[in-house]
């Protein structure tokens, strides 16, 4: 299953279809998001994604964790929601 | 039962500490912010009370929503987090 990496610069219907979607395959989804204006963009993807998915009978739940994640070489922490049913 | 404001200047450790003192008095704390900064702040002092309250032994889960809110006359949209047991 891949993550869903969300920048500042995603829409958040975008982002909110894909959650959706993939959740619906897997029943799991995880999203990732870097910097305070992502993981903004991801907040507000979540709360619609949870509104899609409960028209199909879903209640979805979200758990953030720290990760560290290296991109150009450097370490940065990334904030990662693990999306699953309550 | 007080809603837990957080803005971009709030200390996550000081805000963790308060979601983790509110829900261990009522098994349920409300967090919100505004803005993508406070978003940021407040889903990293959400990550850190929930290892907090762990260690006591509950695992939380956090539904967001959306809530209009009156501000200087104001209505802004802000992003409330539900702290629930799972």
């Amino acid at each position: 299953m891949s993550i869903i990496k969300v920048s500042g610069t995603s829409r958040t219907s975008a982002v909110a279809g894909a959650i959706a979607g993939v959740f619906r395959e897997n029943k799991r989804a995880e999203v990732q998001a870097i910097g305070a204006i992502a993981v903004n963009q991801a907040i507000k993807a979540l709360a619609l994604a949870k509104g899609y998915l409960k028209e199909d009978g879903y209640e979805i739940i979200f758990t953030p964790e720290f990760v560290d994640v290296e991109i150009d070489g450097k370490i940065r922490t990334a904030i990662k929601f693990i999306v699953e049913l309550r």
